[in-house]
């Protein structure tokens, strides 16, 4: 089904597969460092996880980050992390990072952008300087961050589109992920960087097919979902997935990008995606939303004002085991950037340790079991509230 | 000399000292803990010092922090942090903690800010509202808080002041403090919280000694030195600190409030300063001024752009032995509040060890030379800058 793929980047062995769902654990070796799957990849932007210290993101059990190519492009320029020895060692993480293509943030951030077969053409949001991104120049840059793995540069179609869009799209981005493969494979550190393909295909089912099988064909060391949590409804994503994994070879890594909550990560695992990662955890933290049981608190409400209660009380993470909602409110209505630290703590302990707990529920055979408990307590929070 | 204070929250034992200046070394048992003293005092102006979790702060080496009577009283308000344990366990900082008494903030702060005998009243800079501190409520806030030390509640003068102005200041300090002090005494926690009277009396140095025995005569547990570091120079702050020191107490700790450089510190040492508190190395950090040697860089300047140097290849601090220059200034030019985290553990750990460096050196007996030394570096420095 899949042809086999030049890199020695990477290995990946799934070991344990649920046997009532798709839900299935791995271990994804890279260049450097070698990942349990499923996992959760906290976003770094910048070349930061959003207040983290690399030290306490590896306490927490972070294994993989993903790092933003255009913003790393625009500020502070990837020939400058280039020559100080890649992504890795500038931010001082020195486990495996991802890269997106650049792609997504072109679309949603760049400023008057025009999209040609050749590539993007975009302004920086940051100073409006004029801008380029193509299949190659977006591997080169990945080259220069010196990720552990790659992403072919795709097009991100706008939600709701037209059939004719979504076709025209889709087949944009099969056109590129083959440049992309081709430069990728051309680049002088191509054995020490992985690369995934996306499947996209917007919500038509044929498409969706249609555009994994032309990406599984070109043989990529991963397969990416594209192009969801756009606002569609859950619903409407998961039938995506129910729809394309069937397509996507079993001995390759699946990883949906961009989402999600916490059950939709659940959701995900049982339908055999092995990577996520969202800005959820972070960008929540930074304005106050922590996530408790399935669902999430807004700490700047009045009614925790007096609360000696911790954000989650059977949360054992540094947050919830030092300090009160009374104290975080008050960090946070303060400005004290403490609080940033201290929710992004919490809400990346939130993800970090259910993905372990996935790990192993499908390492001791009760993933099954874990997922149907899941979604009813998620369901029973929904209709309480 | 001194009235032996009634006060059961305090032991101070002056130990070592230097045979050719004043600089001794101490330990200082309070309610929560323990201090060796030379000490400085890192500042936590809304029960947080920013950007920093107690489990950071402790880890550097931080044996007491300083509190901010007046932020803590208009938000959250003494009465929540009482009610949730005091604001060591508000704060989850389990060493002692030395609260000021909200005069310097009410004057420098505080709107509308009119004096009269009884006390000051002002309007809050974070809501218009109306607000009074006199000696008695100041002394109410600080028992609520469950400080480890209190201090008086004085008047803070202008800089410059009249002659007129300066007795007059300094007569109602002396009034504020007695009054203080009585207040203290039949508050309920007032057993296990120290209290510190403060000498004032400007840049007269006959008003200075007149404050320090009138001060001394009341009996406190230990004596700050207030009203410096206004911007009056360097010779004219260290000139109060040798008016002042033979005045007080060889058995009581001394603490120069406010103050300041790394050069400072040792010069207060020098003179037989104990306890030191600055916002300096907090601020900065936040500015991006960073300590290095006896003076400071500014990370923001293009010359760091490709530095793969850390801040100070002398450094032993986290953030020196994992970032350079360039990742330190492009996260600041982000935007990325990790910058200020990275800066603050930097310049922190300048002055923790800059600390402990002095302690060691007193009680080896070498501090003169120590002394010697850095006055001398610090001049070629400034020679050549």
């Amino acid at each position: 089904m899949s042809t086999p793929t030049t890199s020695t980047a990477m290995d990946f062995t799934p070991a344990r597969f649920c046997s009532d769902t798709n839900a299935r654990t791995g271990t994804l070796r890279l260049t450097r460092g070698t990942v349990q799957t499923p996992v959760f990849m906290p976003v770094g932007t910048h070349g930061s996880v959003k207040s983290m210290t690399p030290h306490l993101l590896k306490e927490m059990g972070a294994e993989i980050i993903l790092g933003n190519t255009y913003h790393l492009y625009l500020r502070p320029g990837h020939e400058l992390i280039d020559q100080l020895g890649g992504l890795q060692r500038f931010m001082a993480w020195d486990k495996p990072i991802l890269t997106d293509s650049g792609g997504y943030q072109v679309f949603s951030l760049g400023e008057l952008c025009k999209v040609h077969d050749n590539g993007v053409s975009f302004r920086s949001h940051v100073d409006g300087s004029r801008h380029e991104f193509t299949p190659e120049i977006a591997m080169a840059i990945q080259g220069a961050l010196r990720s552990d793995i790659a992403m072919v540069f795709d097009e991100c179609l706008s939600y709701p589109a037209t059939a004719e869009e979504t076709r025209r799209s889709t087949d944009r981005s099969i056109a590129w992920a083959a440049r992309s493969k081709a430069a990728h494979g051309s680049h002088a550190r191509a054995g020490e960087q992985a690369l995934f393909g996306i499947v996209q295909g917007g919500f038509d089912n044929d498409l969706r097919i249609y555009s994994a099988q032309a990406t599984v064909e070109m043989g990529f060391d991963g397969y990416a979902i594209g192009g969801l949590s756009v606002g569609e409804g859950k619903e409407l994503m998961y039938g995506v997935l129910d729809t394309v994994v069937p397509h996507l070879p079993t001995a390759s890594p699946r990883y949906l990008m961009g989402v999600g909550t916490p059950i939709d990560l659940v959701e995900g695992v049982a339908r055999g995606i092995d990577m996520f990662d969202c800005v959820m955890p972070t960008r929540h933290a930074r304005t106050g939303y922590l996530f408790v049981g399935w669902g999430r608190i807004n700490i700047k409400n009045a009614v925790h004002r007096d609360s000696a209660s911790p954000i989650d009380d059977t949360c054992g993470c540094y947050t919830c085991r030092h300090f009160s909602r009374a104290y975080l409110r008050h960090l946070f209505l303060s400005g004290e950037i403490l609080a940033h630290q201290l929710h992004t703590i919490h809400n990346l302990h939130r993800y970090l340790t259910l993905m372990a707990e996935m790990r192993e529920a499908i390492s001791a055979g009760r993933f099954g079991a874990f997922y149907r408990q899941s979604v009813q307590q998620f369901q029973e929070e929904n209709h309480h509230a």
